[in-house]
């Protein structure tokens, strides 16, 4: 087995020693099934340390699971959902949310995949009209798609939108992590102190197996979750296996080691990339996720040792991705093959 | 944390240590994501060794799902399903067949969960009928729920009846391990050789910490499969967790070994307790499920210290099942402890 | 155009003149569309002197719609239905509670269709259990599929077993009228009397062109059915063809002639019919459906010039059904067809 | 009762006295149910005069059935339609397609709610990509919910694209007969000549009761519509009283009449109320809707009298739409009370 040189995806990393070691631990005889375990029970209350006391915590073991049932539990089938046209619900989870909840999303352009009111209410009208979805629920990224960063005051204001029109907000933090390190604040800053309704809390892109959860903040929403886990097919029988990966991660703050690792991994790169003849770094960094220009016949070069996506061929743009696990030594290496294969395109 | 003292499910049972160690192994380094890893392509190559060369192999995470998505893809929603009224996917899955798959299942009465032709063939009118949803699949169970096992010979009598009507036969294979144990014979001789059209294949419930696959053997089927599993939500990421254990479980016949000691186990719990006075085994044991009539008052005494469950409280029916896990020394103490309480209750 | 000699179903009849006379008159120039016409807005009222004042009323176009739009309104994917193995719900909407509502079915076995909270109650266990699908509605068809008649005290004491375990009761009121008819008690008090939560009312077996209604009774539930409705494609345009129908159904007490008339022809069949030689009426005929053993020889001379379905070929069983618009000198020409058939086969 | 005066929409008007009459004429004595009987066999012929001998032509009760089911019956879930943002089945079906169909739509800006091969094929990538609902449909809309048309050579662009990229297209034909009668040209001409592989055939807004189908002209797609449509609770009983319309619609050219009769008044009302000092007429009229942008106070004073849609509160536009009922005079009413309006605000 040969190991890639990813900077594809931070899905591409194994999983964190500490969370792999808690997983074996997990592994000592007999314990109840389907979540009525200690380890499930006793997570349950760590992440209530994070999100506080009346969270309700289900875990899932995808992140389109995560997306999918949390919107799901809180709308009707004429309900739809507000979300940025670039959103993971929209693009990348072949139709999930159409074909396994009945939802309809109402996609909304936006280039860096943020959301403001200004571009949520042009798509608020027909309310009460009954040939019209009844917008309930606005979804936001953080971060963005295009690992582009909502400030808090962003999200207050989308939240205080929202709920001034009866709409719930719900947050996909498959990389939450990754935000929190880059503005420096806790998941209960970004999320229960900002009122957002329910979110889905990833693991798996910050060290993680597989492991992710559906948090309902908002007390009044999500009762029937339990049933909709089970019949939507995410009622992991050894739940303990998956829970243990989120006590661990959420334990002397391994989740901000890593995804400050990640976000500090992209700087780096950006900073030295960048300064390479030819390079360019397009926008800002705000997390483990960039973008450059570059010329294709250099792509073409690294793509022979290295693995990660040509994001737009119109533009010769490629995404570059770190994670948790990406070294100082791996960023330098790759900086060095880019300026070979700068060089041996000039 | 306290393990349990379990004979309720083999779902209480951990990972087998060669099956974590697999999982730890895979966690080298980065790989792609989402099946394309070496590992997940090694294991399909180890499972067609299983199978047969043309059978195509699909990793899910719930036994849940491993049935639903094989079912759903074989079927428009104006088919139907027929399938015992105790099968898993009728009683055990919180509807997730119609919920998930827009599947009209078909209960059949059957006591020990076992179909036969002659049962089947009530439920076979109105084909063509344009009010009635049109059969395309019979469901089997091996072993059955309450762990009664077809003989092969049944169950090709199953398939010929059912080709000859144009059905597709699926075999619901949580426990498949099991029953080939039980009947000394191969996954090959069970489905392929038995032109079964399609599996659920479990690992979880015989010493997996949770995998599981859907197994097309009937190559006119289920090709738009990938697209479904990953808009149902069940496309882990770091796949390469998932097939791991399944090549461990196949490796130096792991699967048979742990199938054969819970089946032992079962036949020992059977034999000793059955001996005691006062206890009656119910029927034949057949793989590692079985089911004793005992005192209320002896029964509640046991569950202080053992986890079970009281199958059918009329009749005063409990269900004890065994593991891959479960030792002798286990078996020989709950028979002691069954001993004493019916002493008590004497 | 051949007019049929149908004695096959009460769709095979047309419409009464009188309703038809309501559509043609409601063709006067433009009106508002989706029900928000004069004529559904009066419609609306007029049902509410049937069915009291809190009644809120929904018109489709089939009866399938009724029973599934109704279902759908009130339960969770996560909830089941129980009802009559033989149930139209279960046997003859080729899967759409399953399919268009992601509703699980609990058939019932019951010969004459009919349940009882004894026939319920061992259905009715797992409640709080995340694997099984949630009881919430209990549907029985007045009168059954097979022709046989609920009593009001049958029913009352169905509504009590299952409002006292949180469960709503619905009625398939297809051929309402035909009940309440031969009960000699009006639709009140064959449902909102009786605490029915909601019901199918049907206009389209007696009289009608195409009219049923989704009717709720229970304050509580369905609130969103407006846009449940369009969303499944019921909602017609011009909807004042639609309630124009059940004005002119509900006035000088037509609906109830029809129904008469119905029953009365069925009877009437059955008494002359049975008095043939070696025609044998199986059971009571309660309403306008009734079952008759002749022989195979006999039934396939009737065929030649009737239309009517054989029930069960095995046990040589025919169904006739009458209708509102079946006349004396249709039944009687029938039955002197039946004695020259039968003397044919003698 | 009283008459609207509506310019809002063809929906407003009743049946047109020759379909009235056939619906009359259907009520003869007892007819085969579902379809079978010999009125709705012969319009079935009637309608292949049109579409060609190999059109399957399935009735249905609403656009949104037709719309809905005919997409559904070649798609998988995991495909996707793309379609004008503007689209019917984007905006004005509540989430139908999603709900009932599981079907993704990928909605395409357009303003004037037409698409062109260039508009589509951004929307094209991600072919063989499992994360990416796979394209499948392209759906147009004729004349397009503006009022639009394609001309045939565009039409033909955009079928010759699509089947490049193995594309269905799909016509949304609500308003059908509007288009052919402002192109001056056959349904054939318009559909089955241009290769379209299934369309929604509308008939009810141009003069039926309602009555739609959907029409597949590509042999080898919607094989199992007929279940589909019973599924769907959109497979009328008496099944002769929606075919009846069509047959009427379709004889002695009265669906040309009715649609030349509403482009004509359209073009009417915009060449006399266009020549009113301060009214605008916004765009060209194709068919029979128009957009104009008048005062707001003028607005006001008109809605008193008239029934109509004020578009676009933010500039003042309103919608008028005519249909096959509507005549000179009530053309030259409206224009009159148009003048008063605009000198009463001056």
């Amino acid at each position: 087995m040969t190991a890639l040189k990813s900077f594809a995806s931070d899905n591409n990393s194994g999983a964190h020693p500490a969370i792999m070691e808690a997983v074996v631990r997990a592994n000592q005889g007999d314990l109840k099934s389907y979540g009525d375990d200690e380890i499930s029970i006793n997570t349950d209350e760590v992440l209530k340390e994070y999100f506080g006391s009346r969270a309700r915590i289900h875990y899932v073991t995808t992140g389109t699971a995560a997306n999918v049932l949390g919107i799901r539990a809180v709308t009707h089938t004429y309900n739809s959902v507000l979300c940025a046209a670039q959103a993971h619900i929209n693009n990348d989870e072949c139709g999930a949310p159409e074909a396994f909840g009945g939802i309809k999303l109402v996609p909304i352009p936006s280039p860096d995949g943020k959301l403001t009111p200004g571009m949520i209410a042009p798509y608020l009208g027909h309310v009460g009209f009954v040939h019209a979805s009844q917008p309930r629920v606005v979804s936001i990224t953080q971060p963005t798609e295009v690992g582009k960063l909502y400030t808090l005051k962003e999200i207050e204001d989308i939240v205080e939108f929202a709920h001034d029109r009866d709409l719930l907000v719900h947050m996909d933090g498959a990389r939450i992590a990754n935000a929190c390190a880059a503005l420096d604040c806790s998941f209960f800053d970004m999320t229960t102190a900002l009122d957002i309704d329910f979110l889905s809390f990833g693991g798996t892109k910050n060290g993680c197996l597989m492991s992710e959860a559906v948090i309902f903040l908002n007390p009044e929403i999500g009762q029937g979750f339990p049933y909709l886990r089970k019949q939507a097919m995410q009622l992991v029988s050894k739940m303990r296996f998956v829970s243990a990966q989120l006590d661990a991660y959420l334990t002397d703050d391994l989740w901000l080691k890593n995804a400050r690792q990640a976000n500090a991994m992209a700087r780096r790169l950006a900073e030295k990339a960048g300064a390479v003849e030819g390079v360019e770094i397009k926008g800002t960094v705000d997390c483990n996720a960039l973008f450059a220009h570059l010329p294709t016949e250099a792509t073409d070069i690294l793509l022979k040792k290295y693995y990660f996506y040509v994001w737009d061929e119109h533009d010769n743009t490629v995404r570059w991705m770190t994670s948790w696990a990406t070294t100082e030594e791996m960023v330098d290496e790759f900086v060095e093959d880019i300026k070979k294969a700068m060089e041996a395109v000039a």
